[in-house]
C-alpha cells in the first residue's frame, strides 16, 4: 500500500509587505548595538542572500487557524471528497493563533479543532490534533498520516501547515524581514498504485542545535524584557543545514530505490534562497552530479518564509499551474524536504 | 502484534498549594461581578465538588519541559532501556514552557526537542515532536506511538504529558483552584504477547463544544485586557462529558472483546471528582451494572488537575505501589480514559 496526496490547497495572505516598507526601520545586532549601515544597504544585502523582495502578511482580523481553514477548504474541494469522511486533521504550526497586537500564543483548543469547527465537520471520529515540529511540520504531518493509514487507523487525513510569523517578529532584528504568513493543506489517502510516498526520512538534532531557533528578547534593549519573539542564529543554521540536510535527502532517495537522475523537482522549505541553493548543490555533489536547471522551484522572492506553509503552498501552486516554468507530470519523482526549529530535518521521495 | 507500556515515570512538583492558601483571594464571576460569598464557603463548596484539598505547583526555576524530562528519565530507567534506542519522543502539553511571571508560551523549539536535549539523547533518528490535544494528550500520544510501531516506523517510543497550569491561571476565577502542575511519562514498545493495548477509541467534538475550554480574559475586569488565561465553561463541560465519555469508553471496551466484569481499574483523567464519579457511574449503567468498589483510583484530592499529566502519573503511582489501596496484577484489564479541551475524548483498554 502507498500513500498519496489527492488534493491540495493554499492561502496566500492579502497584504504585500515590500522590502521598501522596512526602509524607515532601525535595526540592532543581537548584542543590542545599533546598526549604522544605511537601511537601504541592509535591505539590499538581505535581498542578495535570502532572495526575498516581498512577503505576505495576513489582515488584522485573521489568525493562523482561520487561514489554515481557508487552505483546507480548497484541498478538500480539490480532492473532491466529503469532508465528513476525513479521519484525521493534523495541523502543524509553531506559534498557534496570535491575534494582531497580542503577544500571547492561543493554542487552547488546538488549532486543528478550530479548523474542524470552521470547516463545519461534525463527525466525532475525525480526530483533530496539532503537531509542533518547527518548519518541517507539514512534511512531518504527511509522514504521520502515512503511519495512521498504514496501521489501519485511518483512510483519509487532512494535513495543514499554517503560520502567522508576522505576529511574532522583533522589528529591530534584520531577520524579521525573512518571516511571512501563509497556509497550505493536503488530503492524504491510501492508494494501491505504485505512486505517492516512496520513502521518507526524519531526523531531530537536539544537541548543540536545539536553540538555533528560539524565543528571545528584542535586539533593542530598551524594549520590554518580558516580551519574546522568534529569533535565530542564522550562521549556525546555515552551517547545520549544509552539513546535514543533503545527507538526509540522500538517505531518503537511496531508500526509495530511485536514482538522482530520476528526480524531477525538489520542493524545499523556502528558508533562504542562498541556503536552499547551497543545500541542493551539495545534495547533487553527493552524487557527483551537477544541479539540473529548474530543479528547485522557489516562491521565497514573492512570498517570504512562511515556515510550515512553504512546502504545501509550493506544491499547490505547481499543481495549479501558478508557477509557469515548473510543471509536474504523472509519474515524475519529486522530493519534499525541510529543515527548521528543533533542529528537525525531513524529506519525502514522492512519485506523482 | 500488541503495544505495551514497559516503563513509567512521573514528577510530582514540590510546592504544596493548599485550599487554605486561597483564603485571602477575592473571586469574580465570568461576567466580572464580585462574588460576595465568604471565600471560606467558596473553598468548601469547591472541595465538595472537585474533591481537591491541595494541588502541586512547580518551583519558580522550572518549566514544563524540565519536569517532563524528570518524568522521562524515570520512565527510561524503569524500562531499563538505552535512551539512544528510542525512536520517537512524543510530548503532549497545552501551553508549552511558560516561565514564572511570564505570560507567553514558549514552544519554539518544541518541548520534545528540549526534553531530548535534557536527556542527552544524541541519536538524530529519534524524532521529537509535540502533540496538542487538550488533557487527553498523553493517552493520544500512546495511541500515536501505536501507529508508528504497527506501521513499522518505530520500535520504541517515549510518550510524555507535562503541564504547568499554575502559570496560566486567572487568580480571580474560582476554577483557578482546580489546576495543577505535573508530568508523567511512559516507554511504549511492541510485544508479541496478548497484552498491552487491546483497543483504543478517540473522538473530537468540535461543533458546539470547541470553546468549552478556551483562552480568555480575567474575571476581574480591571485587569489588563490583553492578557488571557485558561478558562472553562464548567457546567457545559460537565454535561458534555456525561453525555459522551461513558459511550466512548463503552465503544472501546466492546471493541476489545472484554466484558464489563473483566475491568479491574479505570484510570480516568483527574478533572473533577464528582464529574469523574458521574462518568464512571453512567459507564456502568450502560451495562446495567453497579460500580464496583475501588474501581477508580483518584489522586485529585492531593495533586489537583495537572491536565495531560494526570493519567500517566496515576498509572506510575499504582505501578510503584504509591496508592496502597490500588493494585494492578499481571493480566488485569484496565482502562485509560480522558476528556478535555477540543473537546477531545479518548480511551484505551489495556491488559496489564
Amino acid at each position: 500500500m502507498k500513500i498519496r496526496i489527492t488534493g491540495t490547497g493554499s492561502y496566500i495572505p492579502e497584504i504585500v509587505k515590500k522590502n521598501s516598507d522596512f526602509s524607515q526601520q532601525s535595526f540592532y545586532t543581537i548584542d543590542g548595538e545599533p546598526i549604522y549601515t544605511p537601511t537601504q544597504i541592509i535591505i539590499e544585502k538581505f535581498k542578495a542572500i535570502t532572495g526575498i523582495s516581498q512577503r505576505r502578511y495576513v489582515k488584522k482580523n485573521l489568525t493562523a487557524s482561520d487561514i489554515g481553514a481557508f487552505a483546507a477548504k480548497k484541498a478538500i474541494s480539490d480532492a473532491n471528497i466529503d469532508p465528513e469522511s476525513i479521519d484525521y486533521i493534523i495541523c502543524a504550526h509553531n506559534f498557534g493563533d496570535v491575534r494582531a497586537g497580542a503577544i500571547q500564543s492561543d493554542i487552547i483548543p488546538c488549532l486543528a479543532a478550530r479548523i474542524k469547527y470552521l470547516l463545519k465537520i461534525k463527525n466525532p471520529k475525525c480526530v483533530a490534533y496539532d503537531l509542533l515540529f518547527g518548519c518541517p511540520g507539514w512534511v512531518e504531518g504527511v509522514i504521520q498520516a502515512q503511519a495512521y493509514i498504514k496501521s489501519g487507523m485511518a483512510k483519509r487525513c487532512l494535513v495543514i501547515g499554517t503560520e502567522t510569523l508576522s505576529r511574532v517578529v522583533d522589528i529591530y532584528d534584520r531577520d524579521s524581514m525573512i518571516y511571512a504568513d501563509g497556509a497550505g493543506a493536503s488530503i492524504v489517502e491510501a492508494t494501491e498504485k505504485a505512486e505517492g510516498i516512496m520513502a521518507h526520512e526524519t531526523a531531530s538534532y537536539t544537541h548543540e542545535e536545539v536553540y538555533h531557533l528560539y524565543f528571545g528578547n528584542s535586539n533593542n534593549k530598551s524594549e520590554d524584557e518580558s516580551v519574546r519573539f522568534i529569533k535565530m542564529n542564522g550562521r549556525k543554521i546555515y552551517e547545520f543545514a549544509l552539513n546535514n540536510v543533503p545527507a538526509a535527502i540522500k538517505t531518503c532517495l537511496d531508500k526509495s530505490g530511485y536514482t538522482i537522475s530520476d528526480v524531477k523537482k525538489i520542493l524545499i522549505h523556502q528558508a533562504n534562497e542562498k541556503m536552499d541553493e547551497a543545500i541542493v548543490k551539495r545534495f547533487y555533489r553527493l552524487y557527483k552530479t551537477a544541479v539540473p536547471d529548474g530543479i528547485m522551484p522557489m516562491t521565497i522572492q514573492e512570498l517570504g518564509n512562511s515556515s510550515v506553509a512553504t512546502v504545501p503552498t509550493l506544491f499547490d501552486l505547481i499543481r495549479n499551474n501558478q508557477l509557469k516554468q515548473h510543471q509536474i507530470s504523472k509519474g515524475d519523482i519529486i522530493i519534499f524536504a525541510s529543515v527548521g526549529a528543533g533542529m528537525h530535518i525531513n524529506a519525502i521521495v514522492y512519485r506523482y
